[in-house]
């Protein structure tokens, strides 16, 4: 049976333990949260500080050169290569998910052609994927928007889809699709994958070559620790470079941006996916934070997040058992992201509670909390003792009165 | 005649004399490129280490919350208002200029309806300007792209035309478009106006609602100081708000983002433009950076700048008369914007030996100088020091031959 000393001695014994010290995490709190917005890096504060002080305020323009801003869409999207599996000229930095889906969404059915107009999503996906595609296909009424059920993508694919958005990791459950067989499923069909990494990389291995994905966008901010708002990325594989069009060819995008030509001629690559110049600051500290994963080994990586998952799992139903908290989302580590949820009636006061006693997670309406198990600077021990505070309130008798107390403390 | 003395007896003199006081610039620099990076202010320093330190590092998600994250794009926007003759809520920042033309552009033409579908805009104008609308209609077939000569928009008008985008002040010459006439020929031909005020919102008097603007976008990091990159703003009358469809409809424009809906809805007023996550970093040193306008007016802005352009002027046409500097753009300063730029056939070598010399300004292809004259932080004595500099370098016999290792020093 498992004790807290076994978490203490899982920590010693944990690859990955030496990288929480490049994190610079507050005190008292166990922040189970990097699902949504990752933690600082002792690096990003470094930088950004450096970034604003000296190159901006003592260097100002000439720093876009001599410090190199004009590159770090390209330099981060490097680093973001290597935790997903991409090449390191397929990955750039850059605009928002949102934006970057829109993007991608477009080039891909303005390549397909006239035959190929049909989009494929399934409801209950992160919202803004379906509000992009919705936009989208509002904006250019010869795509036809398919939102299907949750799992029936495969059942809508047609000799008319276009491209099929699929989420890696479900944001509210945590449930891993197997990229590799859907986007053969996809490919199959002749249409375009076009993945949401947004709560897989960083805490998976994720293999976008290797598993034949097409396109690919994810977020910065939530396992890469990019800070609030950091620029997203995007991955467009080698094969599709030279024949998609980014429809927002802003002038970052330009074969020769700097040359100030009256006509647009997109950039060789990936670079072309740049559209306006990239917010440097909010860069910057991306940038910083993705070093956090020098020498880690993504597939470490992955099985810590899968222990901690267990962990998590394991001594809620053990600890919590008589409280009625139910598993949503995959039971065995393999099907799972970096994250696990419960369902609970009260779930939303039970969250505040937490939140009032240092366990940082969040909420999902109507009834789900939620635990993000950040591998890069989660202990086991943590795990432990975040169960071990939740067990703590359910078992007392008064936090259903303390709930909105606790809930104007963090509103 | 007007001598050194002269100029610090103008700046004693100058209304905005103690807002350079906001600013934290370097010395030994007379920094004449604010028109294409702003300096830094010394809030901008202030709020970004305590938002990432402080409300990252410390109090990670709940800042979104307890430090206002999620209200920062209309909290910049409202302060944007005011300097550009707007309501508080016709204004937001978001993404950048390029995104916030595609936008802007894609709901215009669609809300013309079917029989209305040509958008015009003139040759020479910014590229990314030019860019968006050609990137625009290849995605959007039914888009009729008019690209004509410089001056020409107004023969291209007629009862197809959806919109027009106009440069309030052009990045090259510095030349102002008469806004209030220019729309009224835009709206009577039944067309929308699209204003771009990247060169013009911080350093004129800009009064759209005044001067019958539609829709506008502008740059956040050139007269308004947000930093290297800095989310852009843009701009939606009143009358137009409840029609305009965002095309990019990402999550933070929906009218309930937190609710998690499956369908978009898009949020009242100027929040439906919003798109994905924002940059808060950046975000902030751009609201920050908007307090150095506090208790200054605008018309006092405008009126500094076209004293600073006029003395520019003179001062290169006196001091530096032999050596062929030919004036590029209006010679009146009602005319002008914040900018004065000269062409020289060797106006390359010319910027490199000046920034060399601690005067930072900078080129355009083929030939232009371009000298930015932010009336917040750059004096009168600022102005006749360069000027001086300037004509230093060519009376000098050896700026030519200085030219290669000036460049490596800069590149």
């Amino acid at each position: 049976m498992t004790t807290r000393q076994t978490c203490l001695d899982l920590d010693a014994a944990d690859p990955l333990a030496g990288v929480r010290e490049r994190f610079s995490l507050p005190d008292g709190i166990i922040y189970l949260d990097g699902n949504s917005l990752g933690a600082l890096t002792r690096s990003a504060l470094v930088r950004v500080n450096e970034a604003t002080a000296q190159q901006w305020g003592r260097e100002l323009i000439s720093s876009w050169n001599t410090h190199g801003w004009i590159g770090l869409p390209q330099q981060a999207g490097r680093k973001i290569a290597r935790l997903i599996g991409a090449e390191v000229d397929e990955v750039i930095a850059a605009d928002s998910v949102s934006v970057n889906l829109f993007k991608l969404a477009a080039a891909a059915v303005r390549a397909q052609g006239p035959e190929r107009t049909a989009v494929i999503i399934e409801r209950g996906d992160f919202p803004t994927d379906l509000y992009i595609l919705q936009g989208l296909a509002a904006a250019i009424p010869e795509i036809e928007l398919r939102v299907v059920e949750a799992g029936g993508f495969q059942a809508a694919l047609d000799d008319r889809t276009a491209l099929v958005l699929l989420s890696h990791v479900h944001y509210r459950s945590g449930a891993v699709r197997d990229m590799a067989a859907q986007s053969a499923l996809v490919r199959k069909a002749g249409a375009l994958s076009l993945w949401d990494l947004s709560h897989s990389a960083g805490v998976l291995d994720v293999r976008l070559n290797r598993d034949g994905a097409d396109l690919a966008a994810g977020c910065g901010y939530k396992y890469l620790n990019g800070g609030p708002g950091a620029p997203a990325y995007l991955f467009v594989t080698k094969r599709h470079q030279d024949i998609l069009r980014n429809p927002l060819s802003g002038w970052m995008g330009h074969a020769r941006p700097f040359d100030f030509e009256d006509d647009y001629e997109p950039a060789a690559g990936i670079d072309r996916w740049l559209c306006g110049t990239p917010p440097i600051l909010s860069l910057t500290t991306l940038d910083a934070a993705l070093d956090a994963f020098d020498d880690v080994n993504m597939p470490d990586v992955r099985a810590k997040a899968g222990a901690l998952g267990d962990l998590f799992i394991e001594w809620v139903e053990t600890r919590c058992a008589p409280h009625g908290l139910t598993l949503v989302g995959p039971r065995e580590a393999a099907a799972r992201g970096g994250q696990v949820s419960f369902a609970h009636p009260d779930g939303w006061a039970i969250m505040q509670n937490l939140i009032a006693r240092g366990v940082v997670g969040d909420f999902r309406r109507p009834d789900v909390i939620r635990f993000g198990l950040a591998p890069l600077y989660v202990r086991h021990v943590d795990v432990w003792d975040a169960v071990e505070i939740l067990g703590d309130i359910l078992d007392s008798e008064s936090w259903r009165e303390e709930r909105f107390q606790a809930v104007s403390a963090v509103t």
